[in-house]
């Protein structure tokens, strides 16, 4: 088991891919810091970025080549699609559909059981040219939460329902899987989306709740809370991606199983506006694109709303500086976090800028180091 | 039928609640700008403040009193609260329960059907002191969708469950009404919550929607959204209140039906973090403690995040001129609702600092106007 600041970041450029993929970083502890990578190379002809992640949390080390290979494997779906002329918003949605199919990541197939055993999946996606945002929380029964969130935002795009009604952006529970079957979306059956692996940590976990609770009993409080810190078994390994197109369009996509034994129908950032996922074109008031993705524990990184603010300051000459004070001053040390022992969480962020006919991007990942409130850790790349 | 800018605004402080109600404005076209009004008085021992509002929609002129008692009632209910000693959170909560006991407003008791002819609530609370936030989201068969966000809260404040577990601050739909009733909140069955009044306008929607749907076959695009805005009947009247205690800790609520024929899961801004409500107690940072709750088009708020970028532009000296601004640039002109044709919002707004032993404090109401993206109403009264 390593720490929660294990980010797995693999990255290409659609020019240098095999330069980028031996900068990328598997699960582990590299997550160092790398500024002398942290430059703006603005090479000309260079067009198009993906960068993917695969969660903070706490993985099987003897899983870490498998979280590399699915890593590689969604930015390669970005990259096919982005060639083939995609848009952003749509190559970030192929990376992610990858991350959910893999038995091995929290999000659509293999996600974390919770408290009732069942599968309750959020997941949301930006598109930075359009600013429209579709969400999905809590929602049974799909392979691909992703696809449901992406869908809902193209259908916002058409304009108006019958009536001069509104279209949604956020759907949850039983209306949100009604809603993508109706819309083509495939229903899959909660036990194809169960794993051997998720199935055996649900009852690994259930064990250690009942004995925490039954410990718990006839004891005070301050035993209970250290006994709590000691058992902290969530597992928070939302996957994510950040897309740059070769038009300088950006998009931002997060796929999440939840918190393991969450309570039925609890929602966590993945499914949260400027909370989970943002996506910002350049314009006139901001000379960046930016894109950002968040993983850990979804109830810090949504009254932080972690997203939108890391954004917000990536317009900051200084991209890795801007990062690390972000992390810093609007997370670890959030006065809306000032009651909470451990903050836990990490940023995948992406920004570009058009440079005399190339893209100058920059791609950077940020986590808190556990069981710490006041470390960071970032590495970043630019091209 | 009246406008969206029709807000039902009753506000009473502590001491002065006779000479406040002759300032109360009932629903009506009675929102011309009172910039007169906009006056710091500071009277040294006025402590405590309560705005509510019964929500921006089209009211039925015939209920303008029910909606005006109704105001009044939850304002009583707060200031009751608030002159037994609660703090802020508390008394916020006690005027939304009487808004949400109304069968004449769009929350709780007599919420707007969804398209199956169901009720599906979202509502939030935030507590300025703590920085604490709990939603609930397409919840049913609960009287009192405010009761679950703020019981929400409280669970959150007591720390960690058993085995490490992060408290959840936001619950959807199935989940949500399990988890409100394992907590001593009593169910109630739907068809209780139904009002002939929602019945009727349910059935008089599928009809317009029907007739709409049919009317769009065989006719070009252009013909079906022109029809589509003709027929815009959507009941956008969520109701919200914020309060600010002797203390001058602030709280914020808001509480929704939801958008008449909304799709069943949908979740609009009410039980979003950062859209529906803000409080945020002063601090080194901020001079000023601020309270917002939003109504209107549950996607356009949560696009702009508009409750928490108006408790920002409250920290400007001049309250008045900073919502106008904040309005206008973070709603009307908002590049993230670019794509609108027609913006709809509207905000209760209250500010307070401490001087000299005595509460400065101002409230405001903000709204757009029916079909218009550049105009703006505000009134607002200081203390």
């Amino acid at each position: 088991m390593i720490g929660l600041s294990s980010y797995a970041g693999v990255m290409e450029s659609l020019v240098n891919s095999a330069e980028d993929q031996q900068r990328s970083s598997p699960l582990g502890n590299s997550w160092s810091k790398k500024e002398d990578l942290n430059r703006n190379q603005g090479l000309k002809g260079v067009g198009g970025f993906v960068l993917v992640h695969a969660g903070a949390g706490y993985h099987s080390e003897s899983k870490a080549k498998e979280y590399k290979h699915v890593c590689k494997r969604a930015c390669q779906r970005a990259v096919d699609r982005l060639k083939a002329g995609a848009l952003a918003v749509e190559a970030v949605a192929a990376a992610l559909v990858e991350l959910e199919d893999s038995p091995f990541t929290n999000a659509g197939l293999g996600s974390n059981l919770n408290l009732s055993g069942e599968i309750e999946c959020d997941a949301s996606i930006m598109d930075g040219k359009s600013l429209q945002f579709g969400a999905v929380g809590a929602i049974s029964g799909i392979k691909n939460p992703v696809l449901v969130a992406n869908c809902l935002l193209s259908e916002a795009q058409k304009g108006k329902l019958s009536a001069g009604r509104i279209p949604p952006c956020f759907l949850v529970g039983r209306g949100a899987n009604e809603w993508a079957i109706s819309h083509g979306i495939p229903p899959c059956p909660s036990e194809k989306m169960t794993t051997k692996f998720s199935l055996s940590a649900y009852k690994r976990n259930k064990r250690k709740m009942e004995v925490a609770e039954k410990m718990n009993t006839g004891h005070n409080q301050t035993k209970k809370i250290r006994l709590s810190a000691e058992n902290d078994s969530g597992c928070l390994d939302t996957v994510g991606a950040v897309v740059v197109d070769l038009e300088g369009n950006v998009a931002a996509a997060v796929s999440s199983g939840g918190l393991a034994m969450k309570h039925p129908g609890r929602v966590g950032q993945a499914a949260h506006y400027g909370c989970g996922c943002w996506a910002q074109n350049a314009c006139n008031m901001n000379p960046y694109a930016t894109a950002v993705s968040t993983s850990g524990c979804g109830e810090h990184l949504i009254r932080t709303m972690l997203a939108r603010d890391c954004s917000a300051a990536m317009q900051s000459e200084d991209a890795h500086q801007a990062l690390l004070e972000a992390m810093q001053n609007k997370f670890i040390s959030s006065p809306f976090l000032a009651s909470e022992d451990c903050v836990l969480g990490g940023v995948i962020v992406l920004r570009c800028c058009r440079c005399v006919e190339a893209q100058n991007i920059q791609g950077i990942l940020g986590a808190t180091r556990q069981q710490s409130n006041a470390d960071l850790q970032t590495s970043s790349w630019g091209y």
